[in-house]
């Protein structure tokens, strides 16, 4: 798959800057109106990073939180640092489950590590990780592309209608992105493409983040309300569907951004596939169904209040609603496999119901 | 029924000022922070009311229509100034069908009046339908109690949850609100009573509105972004869901705020029942289903600008997402009567596939 790497995005949304010791990501509270860039090097500035969402997306909080431990070994290999480390860092984002995974990754890779050695031993680990995540997302673009190319092909010519919900792009990983991976290929390819992007409330990850991502690489989208995405797809104007996943189980039901199930649903209604891409680090294998999966419930604030830009376009924030209303804010909800046609991941594409074939596979063999 | 009427809400979104000869209304686009008081005298002030929804809600967007056109013979009785209105008021909204029910109201009326009556006829017609609409939200609040009174004793004593979208109230319609009216009879009648309130996006009429008459109600509420519905539904924390229409049609497909055919798929699939409240007035019986209603498509200032309140308590307003960044907005979506449980009529409860039991009903008889 190397002939992809030419199209993959010259952007980052983290960088190991080994002459300062420390990480360096964009700050993605701040998009689209700045590009701000924010040096992590404590373990509060990584945990704050990653609870604040500054970082967010399964496969970056994953790469996030191994150089997090890699950091916190550096300034003291202890058993006891790594402990602690560990524990404050898991207990910033329950849902998704590539923070778990990648902390073991490194504790696995540290384990047999004499203490002098445990600090270069996880960092060579988290760069393994930053180096592996590219690669799953450029096989995940690579996969997903011929899906794309044939419903392109049943338009006759017509532009391709692809709606996503949320960023599962190269913010959300680390260059590619898992759904947007092969929206970037198809883009690269030739096809005419125009994506509809869900606002994503209440954080609007998707206006912010990936409106701003595919105005960065030229490839055409228009905003809605979450709520109108029904009734696109009703009017016949969405070809596919296709999202990423904070955590898939083994059943294949997929946890994403909430809002998501509704989508599902919609598509399955007016006959519209529904694909989610995910990186097998992202497969829960102990957890059964869907309803194992803690879903995180956020701050109020996040509903009630709205940041922006003023007219002068200054930063600024508007409370909405009365003083005294409450809100309740889930951040995920769970899409039954019954409802996604095909799941895209680095080593092809499966249905849900399959999924236990790639366990081997994943376990294995690293793409 | 009469014994409902005790407990109709005090306030009304409309009232007619037979000494100043205006309408006075709620300036509901400044809800939920002022409670601003708007009079209406000339052509543009109604129409610039229903445009820029100062008023809304299929109910009252007809009576503030009567209204308008009461007002133009009044000024000028002439067949020419009341053609010239009709359009023009026409023109404001394409989806909610009342409007022109309200319009060929008064006209029907007026028909056989000579010239030098044709404004207190016109206007008696107007204050006609401002008594039905408050006779026929009532008796759509009685005709729902029991659905909630059942569905509470399933409950044993749980406080009953009920999940709306956007605002059936009073401030949609006249005193008593469509999909409201069960709910506030229920609190009247002392049921344990909870409702999730999906905040609508993009102009946030859940939040702004619905959570503003519940507070003033005393009915214990939570917002909710628009996506969160499904999560509530699968979490069994959803008894039943309530809704308005703004046009129902022959074959009983519901047209309803862009949002609602989603949370409507979300019900049936966890077995939830989905129940739309609605007047006879707002069935379209010409249109034989869904696939012929004009969607409404707004401003995309309406996705990409938010307003709400300062720090200061000021009223402000932020840009979202980047300048370069379109929204596509429609109003509206159709859910179809596959998806609805049951609709609560001023007549009484049907299903969905029985509507044109009623046609006769409402055609020969006003609640």
């Amino acid at each position: 798959m190397a002939n992809w790497s030419a199209n993959r995005p010259s952007r980052r949304s983290l960088r190991f800057l080994p002459e300062r010791h420390c990480v360096e990501i964009i700050d993605q509270t701040r998009l689209p109106h700045d590009l701000v860039l924010v040096e992590l090097r404590q373990l509060d500035d990584y945990c704050r990073a990653i609870d604040t969402m500054q970082v967010r997306g399964a496969p970056l909080i994953g790469i996030t939180a191994a150089h997090a431990l890699a950091s916190c070994l550096r300034a003291d290999p202890s058993p006891e640092s790594e402990q602690k480390a560990r524990q404050k860092l898991l207990a910033t984002r329950p849902t998704a489950i590539n923070l778990r995974w990648a902390l073991e990754r490194v504790q696995a890779a540290i384990a047999e590590a004499p203490l002098e050695m445990r600090a270069a031993v996880a960092l060579r680990e988290a760069r393994a990780l930053e180096a592996e995540d590219v690669a799953t997302c450029e096989a995940i673009g690579a996969h997903g592309l011929p899906l794309l190319q044939q419903l392109a092909e049943t338009r006759k010519g017509a532009t391709l209608q692809v709606l996503t919900h949320c960023n599962a792009g190269w913010l959300a990983a680390l260059q590619w992105g898992t759904a947007l991976a092969p929206i970037y290929q198809a883009s690269a390819a030739g096809l005419e493409i125009h994506v509809w992007v869900s606002e994503t409330r209440p954080r609007n990850q998707g206006l912010s983040l990936t409106c701003w991502e595919l105005a960065d690489a030229g490839i055409a989208h228009t905003v809605i309300t979450d709520s109108a995405a029904g009734h696109l797809l009703q009017a016949g104007r969405v070809d596919c569907c296709l999202v990423g996943s904070d955590r898939t189980v083994a059943n294949g039901d997929v946890c994403n951004k909430v809002g998501t199930y509704l989508k599902a649903l919609a598509a399955q209604d007016n006959q519209v596939p529904f694909y989610v891409a995910l990186p097998t680090s992202t497969i829960d294998w102990e957890c059964a169904d869907g309803a194992g999966i803690p879903i995180e419930e956020r701050a109020e604030s996040e509903v009630l209040h709205m940041p922006g830009r003023d007219q002068e376009g200054r930063e600024a924030s508007v409370r909405l609603g009365a003083e005294a209303t409450r809100a309740f804010n889930p951040a995920f909800d769970v899409t039954p496999a019954r409802l996604v046609t095909a799941l895209i991941t680095e080593f092809g594409v499966v249905a849900p119901g399959s999924l236990q074939q790639l366990r081997d596979i994943a376990r294995s063999k690293r793409c």
